[in-house]
Parts: C-alpha cells; sequence; structure tokens
C-alpha cells in the first residue's frame, strides 16, 4: 500500500506537528526550543510533577494530553523513536517545583534505555526524580515477566491519576506508590486488521492478509500474537476481554475501567460496538465498569485495530479518575 | 479494498454504537426505547433545547455531541441515512421544556426531506420549533446558491453556539438568529485521499488512484469537486485555505475559527501539520485564529481525508464558543 498522507518533508514530521499541537493550544501548553512541550502553568505548581518521554507518531499520545491535570512536561522524539536523555534531563529540571518529579517511562527498548540513562544522570546530579515504568502488554510475557511487556495505552491512566495525587499534595513517594499501584493493576491486549505506513520512511508496518487480523500485535507492528480469520467484534472483544479478566484475576463483585483505544483507521462506530460487548461480557461476570474511554488516545497512524486496557479499581483510584483535567486531547 | 472491520450483524450497527455510547456515557446521556440520544439534564432545563437529525456512521457526529452545553437531542437514522420524520416529531414533543426548540438539519436530501415533514407537521401540531440549516460545502455551489451547499462539520460549532445562547436564556427567535448568523459566516472544504467502505453493504465509497487526491469530495463520496495529484500537506492547506478566505470574505484585521476535522484515517499528526499550516496562511494575511478544533468530529468511516472549515468570529461569537459544554466526545 503506497503512502497516501497529507505530510511535508518526511523528516521534519515531529517538529511540524508539535509546532501544529502548540499554535491550536496557546492557552494550555507551549512548545520550548529544544522542543519540550510544556504544562503552561507548570510555574504555578507547588506539588510534585509528571514527566514522560516517548516517540511521535502516536497522536494524541503523549504530547496531547500535557496540561493541568495531566503530564507536566512531555519529551518527543522523532517518529517512533525515543528522544535522548539530554532534553528528559533538562524537563526534569524545569519540573522541579521543590516537591520532586515523577518520570513515566513506557516499557519499549528505546525509552528504557535513555529512561536508564536518565535515571543515573538525574542521581549523580541530585535531582529528586522517581521513575515508574508502565508494561501491560499481556501477548508478550506473563506477569511474572512482567518486564518483557510492552507498555501500551495503559500509560494514559496511569499520568491521570498520578497527576491527580500530585495535585491533591501527596510526596513524590506516595505519587509514585499510587501510580505503580495503577501499573500494576492494568492489563492490555491489541488487535491489529491492517497495517500501515511508517510516515517517515513509507515502509509498511506489519502486512496481514485479506481475511486475518491478529491478536497481540504490538504498537509498532511487533508480532506475538496469533494470526488467525478476522472474527466478529464480539467475538474478538469475547477474547480479548477473557484474556484480560483472566491476566487480572478480576472476580465477581470487582470494579473495573475499559479503555477501547482505536489505534487509527477503527472507527469510532466500531470502538462503540467493542465496548458495549466488553461491558456486556462484564457485567455477565458481576464486573462493574466504573470507568471508561472509547477513542483514540495512541495511535499506529492508519494501523486498523484497536487496544483493550482494563485495570481493576477501587474507591480511591476511582476518584482521582474523575478529578479535574484540561489537556489538548484529554479532558475531564 | 476488501471490508475489513470489526462489527456484528451489518444489519445492526446503528443500535449497537448507540448502546455502546450509552452505556460508555451513563452521566450524560439516556437511550429512549425508540433509539432517541437524550441530554441526562434535559429535564431541569429551563431554556430553549437544541434538536438535530442525521444518519449514523458519522461517529462521533451527531450523537456523541448530546449533552450539557450542546445537543438536548439527537434523532439518529441508520448508517449515512436520515431518519423518518416520526421519531424527529417524538424528540421534538420530548424536548420542549417551555421555551421552545432549535431544530437543525444539515443539508443532504434525506435530511432535508425530513426536516421539511416535520416542520410541516409540527406547525399543524402547533409545537414552538425553529429550524436552522446548516449549507457551508464551497465546492458543489456558490455562496448565492447556498441552498445546494452540503452541510459537513459546520453543524458542530452550530450546535456549540445555539446551546450556549440557549443558556444565558435567549428567547427561541434569539437562539434562532444566532445560530443562522454562525451558519452564514461559516464555509467549509474536504479533501479525500483514499476512499472507505460501506460498513452495511460493504461497498466502496468512492475509488482514487493511488497518487490521487480530490478536493470538494462530500461526506458521502459525493463528487464536485477535482481530482489531482496528491499535494503535499501544505500546498493542499493553502489551496484550500485560500478557497475559504475569498468565500468568507474574510479581511485583514479580522478573526476566525479553525476545525481541521479528520475523517477517518488521515491521523491526528496530519490534522496538526494541516492546522499548522492553515494558521501560518491566515496569519500572513492577518487573520487571527481565535477558535479552533483539530480532531475526528464527523467522519466517513476509514475514508483518508479531512474537512477545513473557517467561520468569521466577533466577541459574541467568541463567547458563545467559549461557555461550557459536556457531551461524550467534546468538552470544554
Amino acid at each position: 500500500m503506497k503512502m497516501k498522507k497529507f505530510i511535508n518533508d518526511p523528516a521534519n514530521l515531529t517538529n511540524e506537528l508539535l509546532e501544529g499541537l502548540a499554535l491550536s493550544n496557546p492557552q494550555l501548553i507551549e512548545l520550548t526550543d529544544s522542543k519540550l512541550v510544556v504544562n503552561r502553568k507548570l510555574d504555578r505548581a507547588d506539588r510534585v510533577t509528571i514527566v514522560t518521554l516517548g516517540g511521535t507518531g502516536h497522536e494524541p499520545a503523549i504530547s496531547g494530553f500535557v496540561g493541568e491535570g495531566m503530564i507536566d512536561i512531555s519529551v518527543p522524539g522523532d517518529i517512533f523513536a525515543a528522544p535522548g536523555p539530554g532534553p528528559c534531563l533538562e524537563a526534569i529540571r524545569m519540573a522541579d517545583k521543590g516537591k520532586g518529579v515523577l518520570f513515566v517511562v513506557l516499557n519499549h527498548a528505546g525509552d528504557m534505555l535513555t529512561g536508564d540513562m536518565v535515571m543515573k544522570r538525574a542521581q549523580k546530579e541530585g535531582l529528586n526524580v522517581m521513575k515508574v515504568v508502565t508494561q501491560e502488554d499481556i501477548s508478550n510475557a506473563t506477569r511474572e515477566n512482567g518486564h518483557d511487556r510492552r507498555g501500551l495505552v495503559g500509560c494514559v491512566p496511569v499520568y491521570k491519576v498520578a497527576a491527580a495525587a500530585a495535585q491533591s499534595g501527596k510526596s513524590l513517594e506516595e505519587v509514585a506508590k499510587i501510580a505503580q499501584y495503577f501499573a500494576d493493576n492494568m492489563a492490555t491486549i491489541a488487535v491489529a486488521a491492517r497495517g500501515a505506513t511508517h510516515p517517515s520512511t513509507g515502509e509498511t508496518i506489519s502486512i496481514l492478509g485479506e481475511e486475518e487480523m491478529e491478536i497481540g500485535m504490538g504498537q509498532h507492528g511487533e508480532g506475538g500474537g496469533g494470526r488467525q480469520k478476522l472474527l466478529s467484534a464480539d467475538e474478538t472483544t469475547a477474547i480479548m476481554t477473557e484474556e484480560l479478566v483472566k491476566d487480572l484475576d478480576l472476580k465477581s463483585g470487582e470494579k473495573a475501567m475499559v479503555i477501547v483505544n482505536g489505534t487509527g483507521a477503527t472507527t469510532l462506530m466500531e470502538q462503540l460496538i467493542v465496548f458495549r460487548k466488553a461491558h456486556k461480557y462484564l457485567a455477565e461476570k458481576n464486573i462493574e465498569v466504573v470507568a471508561n474511554v472509547v477513542n483514540e488516545l495512541l495511535t499506529v497512524q492508519e494501523m486498523s485495530g484497536f487496544q483493550l486496557c482494563m485495570a481493576r479499581m477501587d474507591e480511591d483510584m476511582l476518584d482521582l479518575w474523575e478529578q479535574p483535567c484540561k489537556t489538548p486531547y484529554f479532558k475531564k
């Protein structure tokens, strides 16, 4: 499939999209010369602050969630690529308003490498920062081998609950503990039906047969799952929901968050049909859906498919989730 | 291109997606037995209320904008099809809280036919309702022949400003006048790069060559524009912005709203790059962008492309636009 995208110089995608994001949200964010995306109200933050990093090409993730009540500074890499440690350290220094910084890293090789270097240098510098890693893709490793699990859309609620905890005046240790608790109690599984093209190189990201889908594909087209005949929305969702319930060991009477994250070309119509089935499946198991998002949060260009993310919820987590926030692409 | 969608029975798409929408937004909306999507707080509305109609398959439009500060009741048809007058009349009767109802209709043959029948019957019944039609697609008719212009994404800000005017206590005549004023001062043009498949029939919606795009395509693949070689984001956006400025006769010193509406598979990355160019183009003409949306509001399944919508803004319109609202897919 030939690339048909509305872009200019493929080498300049990240700069241009960030510029567009800043121009369309002048009240919420600010783009620095070194391409950090910064919460416009950061200067007034008398609390723990949240910094994260990640490649572009997954919009609105991650820079679209910078603002009030979510991420304070995002450090974008280039398309699908982690930034180096330099800008992350700059972000952490800028973000620390005296109460310390929570640094959220998604488990992908490049991000983790940068994250480790950042923490080493931060320690030398004496910066007050704690790192939390999100790793919730159940398709490529068991829960016991969580360090091999990829970080998918689950980073979004982790940002949200961590920021709400920070807002409420909790210490860095407490905020990190809450973020880690949420991260430990979430699980995600993805399905892809049609690939995408890398916007810089024009290369195809995953090739699937005309009748095929793949449950367990990573968000850059990494394998890990099973290719199979395309099933109906209900059949696909039932398989995925069952896997998540099993992984989380969710029991009758428990409460859950459900996120249906469209990865690009899968319509909101389909995402809503998927949510409907997940909701019904859980209702039959007496698991109550107390929080949800059905939308494109973390995309993979024009890939067809979705990520289904679930998290165990209690009243504390739900309260943090429900706190107001205002970012370009997530508001509460 | 074979259809690859996560759906179940193609005959049941609308029911299932509406059910998903209601299950994911229990605090905001309610789905009635006759499939009206109703603002959960409608009963407390001591003001003019807003009713609209339209086919599904364009999610989040239009039922995703029902809630506080936007649409009070949407009357969904089936996929790409207008509902009949019966449910619209039911909606108008239900919506009228003693101050009258604004009925917004997008200019498409089926919707207009229903809209006309509804108004005739409403008059006979003595219902207090006024109709406003949105018709802003500049590609298939001149401004003087506005009755031939299709209604595209411009309906979304019309709902928003009308609802804010209603909220402020204005009369039905005043609310209708404001909605009409906004509608008269907006213009939209679309571009498509890759077609989509009709989710019920599997039929292809528009076929474009591998190197082609079409500026001026309607939201069901209707022609009207010019097929041409795929241009860069900046070139495409400059052509479209110029046409809109000309149609609106926007002058140096004026203020504008810009909406970049992704129609499906075009990424938010691209939409942001397009917005960046539109913003720069207008800045060069000394036209200030005072309001914007960059997102998927009214989609055409997995079609690649976007609609660029512009409106002339003054302080009154901007104030209405900035009022808070809370719906499943548009919050302020």
